[in-house]
């Protein structure tokens, strides 16, 4: 495993010394050692360049949500265990970490997504109207895969509309702020593909799939993007005990070669289910929706999404120009049941059908972070050095004034350095200016103003050093 | 308890409406209920008002970080248990969160502090220089005092600086950024005092304290500033088992009146041991530089603070003007020893002196909330809106062409909503411009664009509408 001391030692090493190593050597944590410093299995620590890289993305994908009205929200990294369970589906509900017993016999557990909390929060607070958007860590206990981007501890980015609201609409606005997000982030090429759970479902049952395999055979059709239909229907047949005939009615629609209004034609013409025909319709308001937000997404049964909770229209978001097979960089779905299913065993139940989206954000932090400068972590600028000794106290006088007006500024703190070591410092960390504080400038009350790209210095009264430098800077 | 349900629903009930509420009633959770949307104990939920209240906080707090060079860092929510434990003392220990154990054997606890977790980077990375801040929540298993503030998952806010430098200089500017801090929040007046550990540590071995009572006999003069010598003597002499005659000699120095120099004068003239001699030494040069920066800590021999890390300098930082007895909101010292203690029992040693502060941020939030007006939580500037129904694709239309510009908007989801409910939104959420689109308007490419302050309404062409709304915005 490409442990994180060894990204963080190793991007370090790549740049301009942000940080003092005092070792160059990658001190990869070994095996045999008793006593290990590492993070555990599938976490990681970030350096200042990565923290700096993902507050910028962050930044970036925030202002999309607050310009669509949505709202900040913040819960617990734990939630009881009794809220988390039964809403992910089986193979999820493995992957939750839970935290040792208390002693009042309340069980906890970390959060496996955003989006259960969100529901509880919805429910709790019996709110029935709320664009909240949350981005924070999630936890689950999967077996790491680093160059696959796969960790234990990872940051969810969500956007949810929570409401009554007509059909379609806000699922509409779910994929034009995914649309929006992949644009502003210079994502390249993509495409959204849209699927309905109850169409799903419908083409399931005429198919002649019993009621409870619904979900497992989901599971399988959902591997269609990366596997082929043989795969799967070995995997059908095999694995899920699904009748032949079963399958070869199914790989009749999976396999539908046609667009969408093509393919969307063609089920409504096969299978006359209120069912479906009534998704169908739903597709289609959500696709005139789409046209009006001009975005275009496309249709695609094999879309299934893993989540229990979801209940209408499904998509999911991926690169097609994407050397790094990068996967889906964005999903979501209609949940329209989720809240009452928390609130139900409650003395008040509520109901709140919600839309939403996630965002991909590891995904993209590793696109962009591959494609990037690293970013600059320390922006001081305005240094404050001497070239004699002893005049420590004189240096941590401007420097104090410097901060006192808001200016980032440092001083050497060694009371005998070379001011060509300090100079270096400038240079490495891209500083602006110098106050050089010199022994005889300092009996006459000025100091001299160093600008690092020109070279010219300029003498200044001690006086004006704030108001001298704020002018330059600005 | 005054549960986060009720909290987050008294506060947007005490505001114009953020979100909608289906129902007006505090939904406190019952205790008789099986089933409860509750957060766990000693967590909070953080509605919209709160989080966007938090983050300019924060982000006041991380320009000052930065103009002092700091760089921010992340490590995960949970560690190695072995890498926390004995790092802070035996009560501290107690308050530890763990994982359920996992598979392969490793066992991991929630942190308690972003402190040991930056040793821990340190060490791992073997970084001999920085300056890191770090921002994040942290765990601990305390009985929660929701009047009080405490609670069992909270923002911790460091600064930290890691370095072998010249004697106090490090430690003079940690004490300049929380005096920088308190006054850029406006908390109003303060005072900071200091100690030195190793001071402490002589003044203890001269009264005749046993070497293994000293953490103990600490904490106990560590609560003088609560408590009176009385409670604190009667503590030393039946639960700490320390003699009178001991205690008497204690009670010469904790409790000697005179400002900062006198006392160091005084215990210099008493004490004849070099440890405390180096350690007067040392607050005399801390002073100097203090004064340097123009601060004006002063010296209090009974400043203890709880935690086992500590070897030098250590200082807290009180309101002096301060109805809600917030008690501390900066505290922190030395530890020179901590990244060493870690690294010890690895294969690669490592050793970094290390000082810093931790800033109650969440004591903060408490006053300045307190203080402030609720912060906006719906940005939107321009609303879409039709007076008559079949609008929807077109005020669809509308909104997206802003949202492609950058513009913060939204539209009404309803096919047909009465205009007055529309602009009552915006009164409501102080949305400045309206875009109404027209059954006739439409017909003829055009929209009306509104400005709600002035009521004055224009005629814009459709495809000049994001230019003109720019316009007006910027």
């Amino acid at each position: 495993m490409l442990s994180v001391i060894r990204r963080c030692s190793t991007s370090a090493a790549s740049k301009p010394a942000v940080y003092s190593h005092r070792s160059g050597a990658k001190t990869k944590a070994k095996k045999s050692t008793s006593f290990s410093l590492k993070t555990p299995r599938g976490t990681r620590d970030f350096c200042p360049a990565e923290v700096i890289h993902r507050e910028a993305t962050i930044s970036a994908i925030k202002s999309i949500f607050t310009n669509h009205g949505g709202e900040p929200i913040d819960t617990p990294v734990f939630e009881l265990t009794d809220v988390l369970l039964g809403k992910y589906g089986g193979e999820a509900s493995k992957l939750i970490y839970d935290l040792g017993a208390e002693d009042g016999g309340e069980k906890y557990s970390l959060r496996y997504d955003v989006t259960v909390p969100f529901a509880r929060f919805l429910g709790a607070n019996r709110i029935s109207k709320m664009k909240r958007f949350q981005i924070g860590k999630v936890y689950r206990r999967e077996q790491p895969v680093v160059q696959r981007g796969r960790f234990c501890e990872f940051y969810q980015c969500d956007f949810d509309i929570a409401g009554d609201y007509p059909k379609m609409v806000a699922d509409a606005e779910c994929l034009k702020i995914v649309d929006e997000v992949v644009k502003k982030l210079n994502l390249g090429p993509f495409t959204t593909r849209v699927n309905h759970r109850s169409l799903l479902g419908g083409v399931l049952i005429h198919c002649g799939v019993p009621q409870e395999a619904t979900m497992s055979v989901c599971s399988s059709i959902d591997k269609l993007d990366k596997e082929s239909w043989n795969f799967v229907a070995e995997e059908l047949q095999t694995k899920k005990n699904i009748p032949s005939h079963v399958i070869s009615q199914l790989e009749k629609f999976v396999r539908f070669q046609g667009d969408s209004k093509d393919t969307l034609q063609m089920l409504e013409g096969e299978i006359k289910s209120p069912q479906v025909g009534e998704s169908i319709a739903d597709l289609n308001l959500l696709f005139s929706y789409c046209n009006a937000f001009q975005i275009a997404p496309s249709f695609d049964l094999s879309l299934a999404r893993g989540l229990d909770y979801y209940t209408g229209m499904i998509f999911e978001t991926v690169l097609t120009e994407d050397d790094l097979k990068t996967g889906s960089i964005a999903a979501g779905g209609r949940y329209d049941n989720l809240v009452e299913s928390l609130t139900s065993r409650t003395k008040k139940p509520f109901s709140v059908p919600c839309v939403g989206l996630s965002i991909g954000i590891e995904r993209i932090f590793a696109l962009l972070q591959k494609r990037q400068e690293n970013p600059k972590t320390i922006t001081t600028e305005v240094f404050v050095a001497s070239p004699q000794k002893n005049l420590l106290k004189e240096r941590m006088a401007v420097c104090g004034k410097l901060w006192n007006a808001g200016i980032s500024a440092q001083f050497e703190y060694k009371n005998n350095s070379k001011i060509l070591d300090q100079l270096q410092f400038c240079e490495a960390n891209a500083v602006k200016y110098v106050v050089i504080v010199g022994a005889q400038e300092a009996a006459e009350g000025v100091v001299k103003l160093k600008n690092m790209a020109t070279r010219e210095e300029t003498v200044v009264k001690e006086e004006d050093i704030v108001e001298e430098t704020r002018k330059r800077i600005c």
